[in-house]
Protein backbone atom coordinates (compact mmCIF):
# COMPACT_ATOMS: atom_id res chain seq x y z
CA UNK A 1 0.00 0.00 0.00
CA UNK A 2 1.11 3.44 -1.03
CA UNK A 3 0.41 6.21 1.65
CA UNK A 4 0.32 9.67 0.53
CA UNK A 5 3.88 10.97 1.53
CA UNK A 6 2.10 13.93 3.52
CA UNK A 7 -0.24 11.44 5.31
CA UNK A 8 2.25 9.19 6.47
CA UNK A 9 4.10 11.79 8.08
CA UNK A 10 1.15 12.68 9.97
CA UNK A 11 0.52 9.26 11.11
CA UNK A 12 4.13 9.02 12.04
CA UNK A 13 3.94 12.02 14.36
CA UNK A 14 0.49 11.17 15.64
CA UNK A 15 1.99 7.60 16.91
CA UNK A 16 4.91 8.95 18.13
CA UNK A 17 2.90 11.67 20.13
CA UNK A 18 0.32 8.95 21.76
CA UNK A 19 3.52 6.47 22.02
CA UNK A 20 5.40 9.47 24.11
CA UNK A 21 2.20 10.38 26.00
CA UNK A 22 0.68 6.65 26.94
CA UNK A 23 4.69 6.45 28.10
CA UNK A 24 4.46 9.05 30.62
CA UNK A 25 1.12 7.59 31.65
CA UNK A 26 1.46 4.11 32.07
CA UNK A 27 3.08 3.59 35.67
CA UNK A 28 6.69 2.43 35.16
CA UNK A 29 7.92 -1.40 35.74
CA UNK A 30 9.99 -0.54 38.95
CA UNK A 31 6.84 0.80 40.65
CA UNK A 32 4.76 -1.69 42.62
CA UNK A 33 3.15 -4.05 41.67
CA UNK A 34 6.17 -4.57 38.97
CA UNK A 35 4.59 -7.46 36.95
CA UNK A 36 1.11 -5.73 36.79
CA UNK A 37 2.78 -2.85 35.73
CA UNK A 38 4.83 -4.69 33.28
CA UNK A 39 1.50 -6.22 32.03
CA UNK A 40 -0.09 -3.11 31.31
CA UNK A 41 3.00 -1.77 29.40
CA UNK A 42 3.35 -5.05 27.35
CA UNK A 43 -0.37 -4.23 26.38
CA UNK A 44 -0.77 -0.47 25.53
CA UNK A 45 3.29 0.41 24.23
CA UNK A 46 4.60 -1.19 21.25
CA UNK A 47 3.24 -2.18 17.75
CA UNK A 48 -0.39 -0.77 17.20
CA UNK A 49 -1.31 0.41 14.67
CA UNK A 50 -2.98 3.49 16.62
CA UNK A 51 -6.25 3.97 14.31
CA UNK A 52 -8.39 5.83 17.21
CA UNK A 53 -5.85 8.13 18.37
CA UNK A 54 -4.90 9.02 14.47
CA UNK A 55 -8.73 9.85 14.38
CA UNK A 56 -8.40 12.06 17.19
CA UNK A 57 -5.72 14.03 15.81
CA UNK A 58 -6.88 14.18 12.32
CA UNK A 59 -10.74 15.49 13.53
CA UNK A 60 -8.89 18.10 15.78
CA UNK A 61 -6.91 18.90 12.26
CA UNK A 62 -10.32 19.24 10.95
CA UNK A 63 -11.82 21.39 13.77
CA UNK A 64 -8.67 23.41 14.04
CA UNK A 65 -7.68 22.81 17.35
CA UNK A 66 -3.69 21.86 18.39
CA UNK A 67 -2.83 18.41 18.91
CA UNK A 68 -1.41 19.31 22.46
CA UNK A 69 -4.94 19.65 23.21
CA UNK A 70 -5.87 15.81 22.23
CA UNK A 71 -3.37 13.73 23.79
CA UNK A 72 -5.33 12.94 26.43
CA UNK A 73 -8.48 12.63 24.41
CA UNK A 74 -5.79 10.05 21.83
CA UNK A 75 -4.47 8.04 25.13
CA UNK A 76 -7.68 7.29 26.92
CA UNK A 77 -9.50 5.94 23.84
CA UNK A 78 -5.81 4.05 23.15
CA UNK A 79 -6.00 2.39 26.74
CA UNK A 80 -9.65 1.41 26.41
CA UNK A 81 -8.85 0.07 22.79
CA UNK A 82 -5.64 -1.59 24.51
CA UNK A 83 -7.60 -3.22 27.49
CA UNK A 84 -10.56 -4.68 25.55
CA UNK A 85 -7.95 -6.45 23.35
CA UNK A 86 -6.14 -7.79 26.36
CA UNK A 87 -9.59 -8.97 27.63
CA UNK A 88 -10.80 -10.24 24.36
CA UNK A 89 -7.56 -12.57 23.67
CA UNK A 90 -8.18 -14.35 27.23
CA UNK A 91 -9.02 -17.73 27.05
CA UNK A 92 -12.59 -17.74 28.06
CA UNK A 93 -13.46 -15.19 25.00
CA UNK A 94 -11.76 -15.54 21.56
CA UNK A 95 -8.60 -17.49 23.49
CA UNK A 96 -5.80 -15.99 20.99
CA UNK A 97 -2.37 -16.43 21.29
CA UNK A 98 -0.93 -14.36 19.03
CA UNK A 99 -1.46 -10.07 18.82
CA UNK A 100 0.55 -7.75 17.09
CA UNK A 101 3.00 -10.35 16.37
CA UNK A 102 3.50 -10.94 19.74
CA UNK A 103 2.21 -13.26 22.59
CA UNK A 104 -0.58 -12.10 23.67
CA UNK A 105 -1.08 -10.60 27.41
CA UNK A 106 -1.72 -13.79 29.18
CA UNK A 107 0.48 -16.32 26.98
CA UNK A 108 3.34 -13.57 28.45
CA UNK A 109 2.19 -13.10 31.41
CA UNK A 110 -0.15 -15.15 32.90
CA UNK A 111 -4.36 -14.99 33.09
CA UNK A 112 -4.86 -13.75 36.24
CA UNK A 113 -2.71 -10.63 35.71
CA UNK A 114 -3.89 -10.06 31.99
CA UNK A 115 -7.23 -9.79 33.77
CA UNK A 116 -6.14 -7.47 36.03
CA UNK A 117 -4.00 -5.47 33.58
CA UNK A 118 -7.11 -5.10 31.58
CA UNK A 119 -9.19 -3.39 34.13
CA UNK A 120 -6.15 -1.33 35.63
CA UNK A 121 -5.49 0.21 31.91
CA UNK A 122 -9.63 0.82 31.71
CA UNK A 123 -9.49 3.10 35.23
CA UNK A 124 -6.07 4.44 33.86
CA UNK A 125 -8.42 6.06 30.83
CA UNK A 126 -10.55 7.81 32.73
CA UNK A 127 -8.43 8.88 35.27
CA UNK A 128 -6.51 10.47 32.57
CA UNK A 129 -8.99 12.35 31.14
CA UNK A 130 -8.91 14.25 34.55
CA UNK A 131 -5.94 15.07 35.20
CA UNK A 132 -3.83 15.47 32.12
CA UNK A 133 -2.37 18.97 32.48
CA UNK A 134 -4.41 20.39 29.78
CA UNK A 135 -5.25 23.90 29.74
CA UNK A 136 -7.15 23.89 26.85
CA UNK A 137 -10.16 22.24 28.33
CA UNK A 138 -12.85 22.86 30.87
CA UNK A 139 -13.84 21.08 33.49
CA UNK A 140 -17.91 20.90 32.05
CA UNK A 141 -16.22 19.59 29.03
CA UNK A 142 -13.68 17.09 30.28
CA UNK A 143 -16.31 15.54 32.44
CA UNK A 144 -18.46 14.99 29.28
CA UNK A 145 -15.43 13.58 27.66
CA UNK A 146 -15.77 11.05 30.70
CA UNK A 147 -19.47 10.54 29.68
CA UNK A 148 -18.48 9.57 25.82
CA UNK A 149 -15.91 7.46 26.51
CA UNK A 150 -17.98 5.93 29.33
CA UNK A 151 -20.98 5.26 27.36
CA UNK A 152 -18.78 4.17 24.28
CA UNK A 153 -17.12 1.69 26.29
CA UNK A 154 -19.81 0.17 28.22
CA UNK A 155 -22.24 -2.72 28.28
CA UNK A 156 -24.70 -0.82 25.71
CA UNK A 157 -20.96 0.03 23.86
CA UNK A 158 -17.71 -1.89 23.08
CA UNK A 159 -18.57 -4.15 25.94
CA UNK A 160 -21.60 -4.90 24.97
CA UNK A 161 -20.39 -5.82 21.48
CA UNK A 162 -18.21 -8.35 22.74
CA UNK A 163 -21.08 -9.78 24.64
CA UNK A 164 -23.28 -9.86 21.61
CA UNK A 165 -19.98 -11.04 19.42
CA UNK A 166 -19.39 -14.12 21.99
CA UNK A 167 -23.42 -15.09 21.74
CA UNK A 168 -23.41 -15.11 18.15
CA UNK A 169 -19.71 -17.04 17.66
CA UNK A 170 -21.12 -20.45 16.06
CA UNK A 171 -24.75 -19.14 15.42
CA UNK A 172 -25.63 -18.45 11.99
CA UNK A 173 -26.54 -14.76 12.41
CA UNK A 174 -28.09 -12.23 9.37
CA UNK A 175 -26.38 -9.39 7.85
CA UNK A 176 -28.57 -6.91 10.53
CA UNK A 177 -27.01 -8.80 13.67
CA UNK A 178 -23.31 -9.03 12.29
CA UNK A 179 -23.58 -5.02 11.71
CA UNK A 180 -25.91 -4.59 14.63
CA UNK A 181 -22.48 -6.27 16.92
CA UNK A 182 -19.65 -4.18 14.92
CA UNK A 183 -21.24 -0.81 15.67
CA UNK A 184 -21.21 -1.74 19.21
CA UNK A 185 -17.94 -3.57 19.47
CA UNK A 186 -15.88 -1.41 16.99
CA UNK A 187 -17.85 1.20 15.64
CA UNK A 188 -18.73 2.79 18.90
CA UNK A 189 -15.02 3.87 19.75
CA UNK A 190 -14.33 4.96 16.91
CA UNK A 191 -17.85 7.34 16.86
CA UNK A 192 -16.09 8.26 20.59
CA UNK A 193 -13.28 9.02 19.19
CA UNK A 194 -14.37 11.70 16.85
CA UNK A 195 -16.38 13.13 19.62
CA UNK A 196 -13.60 13.02 22.36
CA UNK A 197 -11.32 15.40 19.41
CA UNK A 198 -14.66 17.50 19.03
CA UNK A 199 -15.13 18.24 22.88
CA UNK A 200 -11.42 18.64 23.64
CA UNK A 201 -11.76 21.58 20.24
CA UNK A 202 -14.60 23.37 22.16
CA UNK A 203 -16.67 21.72 19.25
CA UNK A 204 -19.55 19.60 20.46
CA UNK A 205 -22.18 21.95 19.28
CA UNK A 206 -20.61 22.67 15.73
CA UNK A 207 -22.46 22.46 12.86
CA UNK A 208 -20.12 20.41 11.13
CA UNK A 209 -20.11 17.48 13.90
CA UNK A 210 -23.09 15.60 12.68
CA UNK A 211 -20.79 15.39 9.39
CA UNK A 212 -17.82 13.87 10.78
CA UNK A 213 -20.01 11.23 13.14
CA UNK A 214 -21.38 9.89 9.44
CA UNK A 215 -17.79 9.93 8.76
CA UNK A 216 -17.12 7.70 11.84
CA UNK A 217 -19.98 5.28 11.45
CA UNK A 218 -18.61 4.17 7.88
CA UNK A 219 -15.20 4.55 8.51
CA UNK A 220 -16.20 2.31 11.74
CA UNK A 221 -17.53 -0.51 9.89
CA UNK A 222 -15.73 -0.32 6.65
CA UNK A 223 -12.77 -0.80 9.35
CA UNK A 224 -14.54 -4.13 10.55
CA UNK A 225 -15.37 -5.16 7.31
CA UNK A 226 -12.11 -4.82 5.78
CA UNK A 227 -10.55 -6.73 8.95
CA UNK A 228 -12.83 -9.49 7.98
CA UNK A 229 -11.26 -9.50 4.42
CA UNK A 230 -8.00 -9.70 5.50
CA UNK A 231 -8.80 -12.71 7.57
CA UNK A 232 -9.51 -14.50 4.57
CA UNK A 233 -6.72 -12.84 2.38
CA UNK A 234 -3.66 -11.65 4.30
CA UNK A 235 -0.93 -14.51 5.63
CA UNK A 236 -0.14 -14.66 9.31
CA UNK A 237 2.79 -13.12 9.35
CA UNK A 238 1.58 -9.79 8.06
CA UNK A 239 -1.81 -10.10 10.20
CA UNK A 240 0.52 -10.52 12.94
CA UNK A 241 -2.57 -12.64 14.53
CA UNK A 242 -3.17 -16.28 13.23
CA UNK A 243 -5.43 -16.18 10.01
CA UNK A 244 -8.15 -17.75 8.94
CA UNK A 245 -8.86 -17.89 12.86
CA UNK A 246 -12.48 -16.36 12.04
CA UNK A 247 -13.94 -19.60 9.43
CA UNK A 248 -11.77 -22.01 12.30
CA UNK A 249 -13.98 -20.48 15.00
CA UNK A 250 -17.16 -20.58 12.81
CA UNK A 251 -16.95 -16.66 13.77
CA UNK A 252 -19.99 -14.29 11.63
CA UNK A 253 -17.71 -12.56 9.22
CA UNK A 254 -18.90 -10.05 6.07
CA UNK A 255 -17.08 -12.50 3.23
CA UNK A 256 -18.55 -15.30 5.00
CA UNK A 257 -22.49 -13.82 4.64
CA UNK A 258 -22.22 -12.14 1.56
CA UNK A 259 -18.88 -13.24 -0.10
CA UNK A 260 -15.10 -11.68 -0.58
CA UNK A 261 -16.28 -9.74 -3.21
CA UNK A 262 -19.48 -8.34 -2.14
CA UNK A 263 -17.75 -7.44 1.13
CA UNK A 264 -14.53 -6.00 -0.79
CA UNK A 265 -17.10 -3.60 -2.24
CA UNK A 266 -19.35 -3.11 0.61
CA UNK A 267 -16.04 -1.32 2.52
CA UNK A 268 -15.37 0.58 -0.83
CA UNK A 269 -18.88 1.82 -0.76
CA UNK A 270 -18.93 2.68 2.90
CA UNK A 271 -15.57 4.71 2.68
CA UNK A 272 -17.27 6.44 -0.41
CA UNK A 273 -19.58 7.72 1.71
CA UNK A 274 -17.14 8.66 4.73
CA UNK A 275 -15.58 11.12 1.93
CA UNK A 276 -18.91 12.57 0.88
CA UNK A 277 -19.62 13.31 4.43
CA UNK A 278 -16.50 15.51 4.17
CA UNK A 279 -16.91 17.30 1.45
CA UNK A 280 -17.70 20.84 2.64
CA UNK A 281 -14.85 20.62 5.06
CA UNK A 282 -12.06 21.73 2.64
CA UNK A 283 -8.11 21.23 3.21
CA UNK A 284 -8.18 20.61 7.24
CA UNK A 285 -9.73 17.62 6.62
CA UNK A 286 -7.57 15.89 4.12
CA UNK A 287 -5.99 13.54 7.10
CA UNK A 288 -9.35 12.27 8.20
CA UNK A 289 -10.00 11.56 4.09
CA UNK A 290 -6.44 9.95 3.84
CA UNK A 291 -7.51 7.78 7.13
CA UNK A 292 -10.58 6.97 5.05
CA UNK A 293 -8.80 5.17 2.63
CA UNK A 294 -5.89 3.44 5.00
CA UNK A 295 -8.50 1.50 6.58
CA UNK A 296 -9.78 -0.11 3.67
CA UNK A 297 -6.21 -0.61 2.61
CA UNK A 298 -3.87 -1.80 5.03
CA UNK A 299 -2.74 -5.51 4.99
CA UNK A 300 -2.87 -5.90 8.99
CA UNK B 1 -24.70 -8.54 67.28
CA UNK B 2 -27.07 -5.67 68.41
CA UNK B 3 -26.85 -2.79 66.62
CA UNK B 4 -27.64 0.98 68.12
CA UNK B 5 -31.55 1.26 66.98
CA UNK B 6 -31.11 4.50 65.39
CA UNK B 7 -27.82 3.26 63.38
CA UNK B 8 -30.00 -0.14 62.05
CA UNK B 9 -32.83 2.70 60.72
CA UNK B 10 -29.69 4.59 58.73
CA UNK B 11 -28.15 1.18 57.36
CA UNK B 12 -31.40 -0.07 56.47
CA UNK B 13 -32.28 3.57 54.58
CA UNK B 14 -29.14 3.75 52.88
CA UNK B 15 -28.88 -0.12 51.70
CA UNK B 16 -32.40 0.91 50.57
CA UNK B 17 -31.57 4.65 48.70
CA UNK B 18 -28.12 1.97 46.96
CA UNK B 19 -30.23 -0.35 45.90
CA UNK B 20 -32.47 1.62 43.96
CA UNK B 21 -30.48 4.04 42.61
CA UNK B 22 -28.25 1.20 41.30
CA UNK B 23 -31.29 -0.26 39.91
CA UNK B 24 -32.48 3.02 38.29
CA UNK B 25 -29.14 2.99 36.66
CA UNK B 26 -28.21 -0.52 36.00
CA UNK B 27 -29.68 -1.59 32.32
CA UNK B 28 -32.72 -3.37 32.83
CA UNK B 29 -32.44 -7.27 31.59
CA UNK B 30 -34.52 -6.49 28.54
CA UNK B 31 -31.92 -4.81 26.94
CA UNK B 32 -29.62 -5.95 24.77
CA UNK B 33 -27.34 -7.50 25.30
CA UNK B 34 -29.64 -9.42 27.68
CA UNK B 35 -26.97 -11.63 29.24
CA UNK B 36 -24.75 -8.86 30.00
CA UNK B 37 -27.04 -7.15 31.36
CA UNK B 38 -28.56 -10.19 33.57
CA UNK B 39 -25.07 -10.71 35.08
CA UNK B 40 -24.30 -7.05 35.54
CA UNK B 41 -27.85 -6.93 37.92
CA UNK B 42 -26.85 -10.02 39.36
CA UNK B 43 -23.72 -8.71 40.62
CA UNK B 44 -24.54 -5.81 42.09
CA UNK B 45 -27.82 -6.12 43.34
CA UNK B 46 -29.31 -8.02 46.29
CA UNK B 47 -27.34 -8.91 49.00
CA UNK B 48 -24.41 -6.59 49.52
CA UNK B 49 -23.55 -5.36 52.64
CA UNK B 50 -23.03 -1.72 51.15
CA UNK B 51 -20.02 -0.75 53.58
CA UNK B 52 -18.94 1.48 51.12
CA UNK B 53 -22.24 3.60 50.32
CA UNK B 54 -22.87 3.08 53.67
CA UNK B 55 -20.04 5.00 54.68
CA UNK B 56 -20.59 7.58 51.81
CA UNK B 57 -23.93 8.45 53.26
CA UNK B 58 -22.23 8.49 56.85
CA UNK B 59 -19.79 10.72 55.71
CA UNK B 60 -22.11 13.15 54.27
CA UNK B 61 -24.21 12.71 56.93
CA UNK B 62 -21.32 13.96 59.19
CA UNK B 63 -20.33 16.84 56.78
CA UNK B 64 -24.03 18.08 56.55
CA UNK B 65 -24.71 17.42 53.40
CA UNK B 66 -28.40 16.00 51.71
CA UNK B 67 -28.72 12.03 51.27
CA UNK B 68 -29.33 12.78 47.63
CA UNK B 69 -26.22 14.60 46.60
CA UNK B 70 -24.70 11.45 47.53
CA UNK B 71 -26.27 8.64 45.76
CA UNK B 72 -24.15 8.87 42.43
CA UNK B 73 -20.85 8.47 44.76
CA UNK B 74 -22.61 5.51 46.79
CA UNK B 75 -23.24 3.91 43.34
CA UNK B 76 -20.05 4.25 42.01
CA UNK B 77 -18.37 3.10 44.59
CA UNK B 78 -20.41 0.39 44.80
CA UNK B 79 -19.87 -0.69 41.30
CA UNK B 80 -16.09 -0.51 41.65
CA UNK B 81 -16.54 -2.89 44.46
CA UNK B 82 -18.85 -5.18 42.86
CA UNK B 83 -16.77 -5.45 39.35
CA UNK B 84 -13.59 -6.20 41.82
CA UNK B 85 -15.56 -9.17 43.36
CA UNK B 86 -16.41 -10.52 40.15
CA UNK B 87 -13.21 -10.47 38.50
CA UNK B 88 -11.40 -11.79 42.22
CA UNK B 89 -13.63 -14.55 41.69
CA UNK B 90 -12.79 -15.77 38.50
CA UNK B 91 -11.35 -19.15 38.17
CA UNK B 92 -8.06 -17.59 37.10
CA UNK B 93 -7.76 -15.56 40.21
CA UNK B 94 -9.16 -16.51 43.30
CA UNK B 95 -11.37 -19.34 42.02
CA UNK B 96 -14.81 -18.92 44.17
CA UNK B 97 -17.58 -20.45 43.61
CA UNK B 98 -19.55 -18.97 46.24
CA UNK B 99 -20.63 -15.59 47.34
CA UNK B 100 -22.69 -13.70 49.19
CA UNK B 101 -24.59 -17.18 49.73
CA UNK B 102 -24.76 -17.22 46.11
CA UNK B 103 -23.17 -18.66 43.27
CA UNK B 104 -20.04 -16.17 41.96
CA UNK B 105 -21.17 -14.46 38.44
CA UNK B 106 -18.82 -16.67 36.45
CA UNK B 107 -20.83 -20.23 38.11
CA UNK B 108 -24.29 -18.66 37.72
CA UNK B 109 -23.50 -17.54 33.99
CA UNK B 110 -20.25 -18.47 32.25
CA UNK B 111 -16.84 -16.97 32.42
CA UNK B 112 -16.71 -14.60 29.22
CA UNK B 113 -20.04 -13.27 30.79
CA UNK B 114 -18.49 -12.60 34.12
CA UNK B 115 -15.26 -11.50 32.60
CA UNK B 116 -17.76 -8.38 30.49
CA UNK B 117 -20.10 -7.97 32.95
CA UNK B 118 -17.17 -6.77 35.20
CA UNK B 119 -15.53 -4.84 32.70
CA UNK B 120 -18.85 -2.73 32.65
CA UNK B 121 -19.59 -2.39 35.98
CA UNK B 122 -16.33 -0.40 36.31
CA UNK B 123 -17.45 1.39 33.27
CA UNK B 124 -21.03 2.54 34.54
CA UNK B 125 -19.33 3.57 37.55
CA UNK B 126 -17.72 6.48 35.85
CA UNK B 127 -20.68 7.52 33.70
CA UNK B 128 -22.71 7.49 36.52
CA UNK B 129 -20.46 10.06 38.13
CA UNK B 130 -21.10 12.10 35.04
CA UNK B 131 -24.41 11.99 34.01
CA UNK B 132 -26.79 11.36 37.44
CA UNK B 133 -29.45 13.95 37.51
CA UNK B 134 -27.63 15.92 40.54
CA UNK B 135 -27.77 19.64 40.72
CA UNK B 136 -25.66 19.38 44.27
CA UNK B 137 -21.89 19.00 42.38
CA UNK B 138 -20.01 21.37 39.75
CA UNK B 139 -18.41 20.03 37.31
CA UNK B 140 -15.37 20.59 38.36
CA UNK B 141 -15.82 19.02 41.84
CA UNK B 142 -17.38 16.05 39.65
CA UNK B 143 -14.01 15.41 37.68
CA UNK B 144 -12.10 15.09 40.74
CA UNK B 145 -14.56 12.34 41.70
CA UNK B 146 -14.11 10.76 38.73
CA UNK B 147 -10.10 11.19 39.57
CA UNK B 148 -10.43 9.98 43.05
CA UNK B 149 -12.66 6.84 42.33
CA UNK B 150 -10.10 6.15 39.15
CA UNK B 151 -6.87 6.59 41.08
CA UNK B 152 -8.66 4.40 44.28
CA UNK B 153 -9.43 1.92 41.92
CA UNK B 154 -6.04 1.70 39.36
CA UNK B 155 -3.07 -0.29 39.36
CA UNK B 156 -1.99 1.71 42.86
CA UNK B 157 -5.42 1.03 44.37
CA UNK B 158 -7.82 -1.51 44.35
CA UNK B 159 -6.48 -3.44 41.51
CA UNK B 160 -2.76 -3.00 42.77
CA UNK B 161 -4.12 -4.41 45.77
CA UNK B 162 -5.34 -7.48 44.01
CA UNK B 163 -1.80 -8.21 41.99
CA UNK B 164 -0.28 -8.14 45.16
CA UNK B 165 -2.18 -10.11 46.72
CA UNK B 166 -1.99 -12.94 44.00
CA UNK B 167 1.77 -12.53 44.27
CA UNK B 168 1.92 -13.19 48.21
CA UNK B 169 -0.74 -16.31 47.81
CA UNK B 170 1.17 -19.50 48.79
CA UNK B 171 4.45 -17.01 49.85
CA UNK B 172 5.47 -16.50 53.57
CA UNK B 173 4.93 -12.52 53.96
CA UNK B 174 6.00 -10.12 56.82
CA UNK B 175 2.96 -8.19 58.38
CA UNK B 176 4.26 -4.74 56.85
CA UNK B 177 3.55 -6.62 52.99
CA UNK B 178 0.42 -8.02 54.23
CA UNK B 179 -0.69 -4.01 55.72
CA UNK B 180 0.66 -2.75 52.54
CA UNK B 181 -1.60 -5.22 50.09
CA UNK B 182 -4.76 -4.23 52.38
CA UNK B 183 -4.18 -0.56 52.05
CA UNK B 184 -4.47 -0.68 48.46
CA UNK B 185 -6.88 -4.06 47.81
CA UNK B 186 -9.86 -2.66 49.95
CA UNK B 187 -8.25 0.40 51.93
CA UNK B 188 -8.16 2.08 49.35
CA UNK B 189 -11.84 2.09 47.89
CA UNK B 190 -12.94 2.50 51.60
CA UNK B 191 -11.17 6.05 51.75
CA UNK B 192 -12.13 7.12 48.35
CA UNK B 193 -15.64 6.88 49.45
CA UNK B 194 -14.99 9.37 52.23
CA UNK B 195 -13.20 11.53 49.75
CA UNK B 196 -16.03 11.09 47.29
CA UNK B 197 -18.57 12.35 50.14
CA UNK B 198 -16.54 15.13 50.77
CA UNK B 199 -16.39 16.51 46.80
CA UNK B 200 -20.33 15.71 47.53
CA UNK B 201 -20.43 17.76 49.88
CA UNK B 202 -18.26 20.55 48.49
CA UNK B 203 -15.93 19.91 51.31
CA UNK B 204 -12.59 18.72 49.77
CA UNK B 205 -11.03 21.65 51.41
CA UNK B 206 -12.61 21.50 54.59
CA UNK B 207 -10.46 21.53 57.88
CA UNK B 208 -11.77 18.01 59.26
CA UNK B 209 -11.17 15.83 55.85
CA UNK B 210 -7.64 14.46 57.50
CA UNK B 211 -9.61 13.12 60.54
CA UNK B 212 -12.65 12.00 58.10
CA UNK B 213 -9.29 10.53 56.34
CA UNK B 214 -7.52 8.66 59.31
CA UNK B 215 -11.04 7.31 60.58
CA UNK B 216 -11.38 5.71 56.68
CA UNK B 217 -7.88 3.89 57.06
CA UNK B 218 -8.35 2.85 60.23
CA UNK B 219 -11.71 1.29 59.31
CA UNK B 220 -10.12 0.09 55.94
CA UNK B 221 -7.68 -1.82 57.58
CA UNK B 222 -10.37 -3.38 60.79
CA UNK B 223 -12.27 -4.56 58.15
CA UNK B 224 -9.90 -6.50 56.61
CA UNK B 225 -8.88 -7.95 59.87
CA UNK B 226 -11.77 -8.84 60.92
CA UNK B 227 -12.72 -10.50 57.35
CA UNK B 228 -9.45 -13.06 58.29
CA UNK B 229 -10.73 -13.47 61.47
CA UNK B 230 -14.41 -14.26 60.60
CA UNK B 231 -12.34 -16.98 58.39
CA UNK B 232 -11.14 -18.71 61.14
CA UNK B 233 -13.97 -18.03 63.37
CA UNK B 234 -17.24 -17.96 61.25
CA UNK B 235 -19.38 -21.30 59.62
CA UNK B 236 -19.83 -21.10 56.12
CA UNK B 237 -23.58 -20.52 55.97
CA UNK B 238 -22.91 -16.81 58.07
CA UNK B 239 -20.23 -16.16 55.78
CA UNK B 240 -22.16 -16.90 52.43
CA UNK B 241 -18.94 -17.70 51.32
CA UNK B 242 -16.36 -20.87 52.13
CA UNK B 243 -14.89 -20.82 55.30
CA UNK B 244 -11.05 -21.92 56.48
CA UNK B 245 -10.63 -20.56 52.59
CA UNK B 246 -7.97 -18.43 53.43
CA UNK B 247 -5.83 -21.28 55.38
CA UNK B 248 -6.64 -24.08 52.58
CA UNK B 249 -5.50 -21.91 49.76
CA UNK B 250 -2.08 -21.01 51.86
CA UNK B 251 -3.49 -17.03 51.99
CA UNK B 252 -1.12 -14.75 53.99
CA UNK B 253 -4.28 -13.54 56.93
CA UNK B 254 -3.86 -11.64 60.05
CA UNK B 255 -4.59 -14.60 62.40
CA UNK B 256 -1.72 -16.81 60.54
CA UNK B 257 0.94 -14.00 60.83
CA UNK B 258 0.47 -13.22 64.35
CA UNK B 259 -2.39 -15.16 66.03
CA UNK B 260 -6.28 -15.21 66.24
CA UNK B 261 -6.24 -13.09 69.79
CA UNK B 262 -3.37 -10.53 68.74
CA UNK B 263 -5.89 -10.13 65.35
CA UNK B 264 -8.87 -9.61 67.20
CA UNK B 265 -7.17 -6.78 69.33
CA UNK B 266 -5.50 -5.48 66.42
CA UNK B 267 -9.45 -4.75 64.99
CA UNK B 268 -10.15 -3.74 68.56
CA UNK B 269 -7.24 -0.57 68.51
CA UNK B 270 -8.35 -0.18 65.22
CA UNK B 271 -11.92 0.58 65.88
CA UNK B 272 -10.71 2.62 68.75
CA UNK B 273 -8.34 5.19 66.50
CA UNK B 274 -11.04 5.46 63.96
CA UNK B 275 -13.56 6.77 67.05
CA UNK B 276 -10.71 9.07 68.47
CA UNK B 277 -10.43 10.74 65.03
CA UNK B 278 -13.75 11.12 65.02
CA UNK B 279 -13.64 12.88 68.54
CA UNK B 280 -14.33 16.59 67.82
CA UNK B 281 -17.18 16.02 65.13
CA UNK B 282 -20.12 15.72 67.42
CA UNK B 283 -23.72 14.00 67.00
CA UNK B 284 -23.44 14.48 62.96
CA UNK B 285 -20.89 11.24 62.96
CA UNK B 286 -22.89 8.94 65.08
CA UNK B 287 -23.12 7.20 62.11
CA UNK B 288 -19.44 7.15 61.26
CA UNK B 289 -18.65 5.94 64.42
CA UNK B 290 -21.36 3.31 64.21
CA UNK B 291 -20.54 2.01 61.33
CA UNK B 292 -16.55 1.66 62.71
CA UNK B 293 -18.11 -0.65 65.79
CA UNK B 294 -20.35 -2.63 62.67
CA UNK B 295 -17.41 -3.68 60.72
CA UNK B 296 -15.34 -5.05 63.47
CA UNK B 297 -18.58 -6.80 64.90
CA UNK B 298 -20.20 -8.23 62.19
CA UNK B 299 -20.73 -12.07 61.04
CA UNK B 300 -19.88 -12.37 57.54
Amino acid sequence: MTLDPAFQVFLGDCRVRVEQALDHWLPVETTQPRRLHAAMRYAALGEGKRVRPVLVYATGRALGVEPACLDAAACAVELIHAYSLVHDDLPAMDDDQLRRGRPTCHVAFDEATAILAGDALQTLAFRLLCEADDLCIAAADRLRMVDVLAQASGSRGMAGGQALDMEATGQDIDLARLENLHIHKTGALILASVRLAALAAGAADDERLPRLERYAKCIGLAFQVHDDVLDVEGSTAELGKTKGKDAATHKATYPALIGLDAARDMARRLTAEALDSLEPLGEAAEPMRQLANYIVRRKH
